[in-house]
């Protein structure tokens, strides 16, 4: 087809979706809100403002150039919202470094994206002065420093201290407008086999991520409604995929956002408490944490809109959130695609449900966010009837999803295959559009001729009251093809037996809830189950520990 | 600056923001939905969906390419709303003809746009008649069916009839992909001199502009915040500016949507009680007829979020308003802009405060939306002080402003001097970032060296009990440069005289709350004040009709 583009004439006209214009609007219509760092600062937005232009004024000078590459190895703060903004906003690329990453991988990723600076909190020194002498790119360290009483000795040398640098610097600066397909971010993804691969997001897709994310978050009725009166505070980390782009989603509202720091259960309580916040995300794992400590229920966490993302969330943990007061929903994406593509809100007529036909909701993946070309595909590609049953592969297209692995062609194409984006995760998908993960591709457990969903056996066994904590995964079996083994860890001052769960999920099996083949499981008592480097249950590494 | 843009390999990657994506979710996800036309038409998404297919099918069949024009006449109607979506679709380009302009500017427009497909409603025959055997670039007319009980004859030869057309076309059809910046719709402005100018939008314009407006709109915290719960009916036309670009956020976030036609208002107010209307959009005038009408005291109009623009709204009407519970506030753009760049909703401390004071930052222009750059400048360009009193002209950086005039370069040239569109409207703005219009540049009136407000002297004048509606003009004076005007329509049954005007304004001068020099005031009464074509009072009409 012919296209009939309106020529480009002047740049005016032109108006690019650049990060800076994010900003326009909150530092001038709410110039006294306010964001927080745990007990130890208090900003205005104003302040905020001031401290982006000092900081791109400082990289500037230093000479950070558009192209170049600014790392940051930090815990979330307002100094990390601060390069989220400052870095690209001068044309720069921020690589917000995994910290969770082991030395020789962190080495391995500056390498690659080619730091030019790094910012580094001074908590993180121990792991550079492993690999010191081999960082070759970066020319200029900046010191952030941490919270910890004894500062670490180290022998790297330091151009600046970040507050002392932004002190020296004047405020004022004019950011630039250019092309908004320039680069703004790189991250690396926390792959189970080999080295970590990087993936890149433009400043286009992270306004448009922005946008799409605001109206599918603000427009909800009642549930899950995003407004300007919202505090928020992430509990997912800012070093990955940009804490899901919320901090950027937060800021060009003018909300007022609450960093915590490390993810200290008392300390993220605290500030819920005290700031009084209305919005976070976070995983699983991390609410469960929150849930069992003892302060939980002391605070009214009535207010509290929370999604839910990372891992599949159990009906369990869901009902007891909802038990909270908490307004709690799925959210759903990964590193590659910025990352959000669905969430699980309810509609009005979905609210009269019981508490335990919503949480079967609120567990979904969920529905495609506006601008979001999802679809569940068979193997030949054609889409799935939306049935609630058929299970297909998730694909998808978006106006925010990287366009393949930093310097790595063959895996790029193959993540593209087709023209589409492969998740790797498998979904149903019902008449009302709400999809819902079964499995990752490679996770589901394929017993004799049937899948069995290691996700939702998984489930059901978290259900029996004596286990803590449990990870599925297949067993290979010259008879059956695989078989699904269990590990399971159970719950402190309880014993638990292999027959006692099978027992329980006959039961599932019984009323239809799971295939029959599930009477093949074998169960392991365990005493912790492996975990990502972002807090994911990291089946590669339970595979190799109890399979091979 | 250097720029580095992502290089652009793959279309996959390159996800153009296209009208066609604005329909993808609310079909998926709400396909029982309604679209509502009167008392006659009643669809689902899904019909909607399906008759966009037809449409786009038929138009393909009958030779439509990417490039061509395709014209609408008619009134506000389902049929439109598929035009909106099954025209620029197909990349081809949108032409909403100002039915309500004379039939030569109609001819001027039509030529001047090229149109290669004109679809009329019968009502608008006539029309046509006076200008028959002229119309050169049309080769398909496509006739819809008016709501007149005895249809007008006609010379024109019809391709096809709209319903027809769509029952004859089988509804496959896949909507290609290309490049965003296609042009999309093109309409005249009602310009007061001279033969209406053409503006523009592409496709990423308007999905800019809709996801802009929605994240406004749908943030609120309370005042003004839409939701997909809400239910949708236009008060202003959907040739002029695309009904301020609501149809398209009204689809993209799934809404029931109701079609009024011509705007009588008892049928208006049919509608909103019967289909639960909870949002719209109207000029003054029409707000006013609604709320004189006998049957607005018996209806409940409490659920009703209404924008008001295309003219200022005065206190009294806001007051009204609030008085039957309507959540009103004022929008504000032109036809330059695709429309809104301002939107006055309130904080949520602003709706402790009394409804006078409501009502006045209601009254207001509003704050930009996000994404939108808008700055109130000098002569000399900087930008005024945010005190509430420094003026200045309005000018702004959008996404989704037209590039200029169709082809008229010189004219586009001076909207667009400096880099920014100006808008000639003089504003001030207040700490808070609200801006509120206190004349249109050309309409400041300049008495000795003092600048009057025309519109603040006619807010006073409407406050007094017998004055039904009010313009004010400048008069040129030899001893004072200019000295205004009031052109005064009584109410019915009631007399007023000059000096009673001039008493009242003086009230207002006394306080300081004017001017003093609006002691020169001179007042007319008048049977009617002059209207543009859209409802506005025709000021370049009245200075030719009283001054010259």
């Amino acid at each position: 087809m012919k296209c009939i583009p309106i020529p480009r004439t002047e740049s005016a006209h032109d108006y690019q979706l650049l990060i800076k214009r994010l900003l326009l609007h909150p530092i001038v219509d709410a110039p006294e809100q306010e964001i927080v760092y745990r007990n130890q600062v208090r900003h205005s937005y104003r302040q905020f403002r001031e401290r982006v232009q000092r900081l791109a004024a400082a990289l500037t000078r230093m000479g950070v150039k558009p192209g170049d590459t600014v790392a940051v190895m930090d815990w979330d703060s307002h100094r990390y919202l601060e390069c989220f903004f400052a870095v690209p906003m001068i044309g720069a690329v921020l690589h917000t470094i995994n910290v969770r990453f082991s030395a020789e991988q962190i080495l391995f990723t500056i390498d690659h994206a080619e730091d030019d600076v790094l910012l580094v909190n001074s908590e993180f020194l121990p792991i550079l002065e492993q690999i010191r002498g081999r960082i070759d790119t970066v020319r200029d360290f900046i010191l952030l420093k941490g919270d910890e009483p004894h500062p670490h000795e180290t022998t790297l040398t330091f151009t600046a201290e970040y507050e002392e640098l932004l002190a020296s610097t004047p405020p004022e600066f004019e950011f630039p407008d250019f092309d908004e397909n320039t680069r703004a971010t790189t991250f690396y993804t926390t792959g189970t086999t080999g080295m970590p691969k990087g993936v890149y997001f433009s400043h286009r897709q992270l306004v448009l991520h922005t946008l799409g994310v605001q109206a599918a978050l603000c427009s909800s009725v009642v549930q899950g409604c995003l407004h300007r009166g919202d505090v928020y505070m992430p509990i997912t980390p800012m070093f990955h995929v940009h804490a899901w782009g919320l901090p950027y989603v937060a800021t060009s509202l003018g909300l007022k956002q609450v960093y915590p720091g490390r993810y200290a259960p008392d300390m993220l309580l605290e500030l819920i408490e005290r700031e009084k916040v209305t919005f976070s995300h976070c995983v699983p794992t991390i609410l469960h944490m929150l849930l069992k400590h003892p302060h939980a229920a002391k605070i009214d966490l009535s207010n509290w809109k929370l999604i839910i993302g990372g891992a599949a969330m159990s009906q369990a943990l869901c009902m007891a959130a909802l038990g909270h007061g908490i307004d709690i929903f799925t959210g759903y994406g990964m590193s590659e695609t910025c990352p959000i593509l669905t969430l699980a809100q309810l509609t009005p007529d979905m609210l009269k449900l019981s508490p335990e036909e919503q949480a079967e909701i609120r567990c979904k993946t969920g529905l495609a966010l506006p601008l979001v070309d999802l679809k569940v595909v068979g193997e030949g590609r054609d889409e799935m009837p939306r049935d609630g049953r058929s299970t297909g592969e998730i694909v998808v297209r978006a106006p925010w999803l990287t366009q393949g692995y930093l310097k790595d062609h063959k895996t790029s194409e193959k993540l593209w295959e087709g023209g589409y984006l492969h998740t790797g995760d498998v979904a149903v998908r019902d008449e009302r559009g709400y999809v819902k993960i079964t499995d990752r591709s490679k996770d589901v457990i394929k017993v004799g001729g049937e899948w069995i969903s290691s996700l939702e056996l998984e489930d059901i066994i978290a259900h029996h009251p004596a286990v803590a904590e449990v990870a599925v995964i297949g067993l290979p079996d010259e008879k059956w093809g695989e078989r699904p083994l269990a590990l399971v860890v159970p719950k402190p001052g309880t014993v638990v037996v292999e027959k006692q769960i099978q027992h329980h999920v006959r039961e599932y099996a019984d009323k239809g809830m799971i295939s029959k083949q599930v009477v093949l499981l074998r169960t392991r008592m365990v005493e912790a189950i492996d975990k990502t480097s972002v807090g994911k249950i990291n089946k590669v590494a339970l595979r190799e520990r109890y399979v091979y």
